[in-house]
């Protein structure tokens, strides 16, 4: 019943699944800006959105959308946030889904749509109107849509698994982008997940807030929370499955894969961050309470001082000590215990002795992990993030020009 | 009754006060690291202190030290903060206090000790009692003071202004340092304040709380809390004034100048955020509360793209957008009006018309600000932060080494 990796797989490989893309000329550096998921039956359809009280006017058309849980496709362009464009932008995005719609032989209010980019720009609606014609859909265009909704994005995030349940395969695929303005709350600028398994709605609200809580919700990259957030799941129902139903041993299992696809994602973002050359993994353990723990987790994965000190291989863990101080986590410096790849560098709140050339050679890794146990209760969480160096800034001092 | 700057002013401009420094050999760079400040007669005190749930020794002692409501010096040192020291930290910041009690002819429980600097080191004792014997006092030694508790700050921050009220003048003066681990919630590493002026001890810490409202508590540099801040202000009494107390036109104007020096004081920690080369100034009007404008404003100033944006002058409004959207204040997208550098970007909640060279010219000053209203109600406030450089990320993670 354990979940497995599909080799390059995507969010077209579950069943019903088509995808493609396009270039319309919306990036100002080129390459596919454009693209298309489409099922060929109607789907389920749940969605999580950006918390920032500006939103986006594509999420406020997928929040309308999403209302009666069906959909049947998503039009998602990069280049153009949409975000901040008042009453026009409300009506680009419309248009959108209506084109797409058009094109698919879709009702429009099946069309999800999704854009990220610049904010405050107006979508060039002619380029979008032509480059929609121009997209080839296709079971192997999922890589082609991860290409797609990248920004400044170094990689596509892809991934897909499949699970046995009751003698049927199902298959879950998903694509997500990051790289900026990435903080836990809903901390995905875009992720789409497509399934085949046949499941109730409810359960699959449910499932998907779950996932999103453990995964998305746990990076940060520079604590800005875009406003165009999305992470919408479609289901297709053609895996033959009976009806999975929460609280069974599928839902469970069900719950367990689709978990593993949103980590990975999430994690691939992270490690993907803006400027970054290394995966920050927090794990807090001993917490009174799990809020305690996501926040305390949260705290240090997001610290500006912690992700320079990882950015020079510097284990200079009184940064994380400070930052664990200021999370509002219920903590009793006395009882800390604190670990660096392992390595113990404090013990009940007082520095432990440590050979800081071994800590240094292990922080150069492309992956440091940090624990820390608050010794005051079970609870425990992990988030993930990134290092901060040079390029961040670089980058986004300069994004626009 | 309006307060005038002193010129070349400092913390030893108040009556009754001296101070001198040293060079102990505590910070790697050299230069002065270790200093007093005295004053010649008991002193009234008010302190503030980090939220952070890590408090440094030095923190802790002060806080029973301030309990009283009395003092007489502050000794400090740069260089090593003595922070999740453990008890050896406790101990080694009372024998701090107590060879400058012997020094100075005081009592232990009359000196406030605060340190700054590497989080996780012990103290190294033998260097600071053999620096306290070295330390000249004296009515200029403001100045050494003010240099001595510098770490990454590129100058000293000092300011003291005077105010005459019923025909005696009185002084407040005032040292601060800052640079990184700086975020609103007592937003200061170092701030020491004296004044002559006779005044009522419940006004005296009225007035510092509000002060410090609206000044270190409004500056931020990179979100992180240290776990020393503080805060300390001593009343000598020498001006021959009435006593002040609260509700008088005196205490009114009292509290003006005092408001003055903390926000002076506040700028110039934000304008030297570590790797800083512009100060942002974020106004928020209209809005709903006061909380509202506090959390709205601060929130912009730390947002990271805002301050990568500023860096390359780039008008990248839609990310001063995105954080205000963020920032949990009650916010309309519709009404929203945005001015940066006094030019419209946008208006009503759509993009305004505006010309960009003018724009990114105008951001290419020392000083950027940006003022939202959001137009729903009539609380204001004002939020210091600066630019985001590759720097800071070089200084940080190269700091201890």
């Amino acid at each position: 019943m354990k979940a497995k990796v599909i080799p390059n797989g995507t969010i077209t490989s579950p069943r019903g699944f088509l995808a493609g893309a396009t270039q319309a000329g919306l990036k100002s550096k080129g390459g596919l800006d454009l693209g298309i998921l489409y099922s060929g039956v109607p789907c389920l359809a749940a969605g999580l959105f950006t918390s920032n009280r500006i939103k986006a006017a594509p999420v406020l058309l997928c929040q309308q959308h999403i209302a009666k849980g069906r959909g049947q496709a998503i039009v998602v362009n990069a280049g153009f946030a949409n975000a901040c464009t008042g009453e026009q932008g409300m009506s680009d995005a419309a248009e959108m889904a209506s084109l797409a719609a058009k094109r698919l032989g879709v009702s429009a209010e099946d069309v999800f749509v999704a854009s990220t980019g610049v904010i405050g720009k107006g979508l060039p609606l002619e380029r979008i109107s032509s480059g929609i014609e121009k997209i080839a859909l296709s079971r192997q265009g999922g890589h082609e849509l991860a290409e797609a909704i990248t920004t400044t994005d170094t990689f596509a995030k892809e991934r897909a698994v499949s699970l046995e349940l009751d003698g049927k395969e199902m298959v879950i695929g998903g694509i997500a982008k990051g790289a900026g303005m990435i903080h836990p709350n809903l901390a995905t600028l875009l992720c789409f997940l497509s399934i085949d398994a046949l499941v109730d709605i409810h359960f699959l609200k449910k499932a998907l807030r779950e996932a999103v809580d453990i995964s998305f919700n746990m990076i940060t990259i520079d604590g800005d929370t875009s406003p165009n957030d999305t992470v919408l799941i479609l289901a297709s129902g053609l895996a033959g499955n009976g009806k999975i139903e929460d609280g069974s041993a599928e839902a469970r299992a069900f719950q367990d894969a689709l978990d593993g696809v949103c980590i990975y994602l999430a994690k691939s973002i992270a490690r993907d961050g803006e400027g970054a050359t290394k995966l920050i993994e927090v794990a807090v353990e001993g917490a009174l309470s799990a809020d305690d723990a996501r926040v305390a987790a949260r705290t240090v994965a997001g610290s500006p001082l912690v992700k320079a000190a990882v950015h020079g291989s510097d284990p200079n863990w009184g940064r994380i000590i400070a930052a664990l101080g200021r999370s509002g986590a219920e903590i009793d410096g006395s009882r800390l215990d604190l670990f660096l790849n392992n390595l113990c560098l404090m013990k009940g709140g007082s520095p432990h002795p440590f050979d800081e050339d071994e800590v240094r050679q292990a922080m150069k890794g492309e992956e440091v992990p940090i624990r820390v146990c608050l010794n005051l209760g079970n609870a425990k969480a992990i988030a993930w993030g990134c290092d901060l160096a040079e390029e961040y800034v670089t980058i986004n001092s300069e994004y626009r020009t």
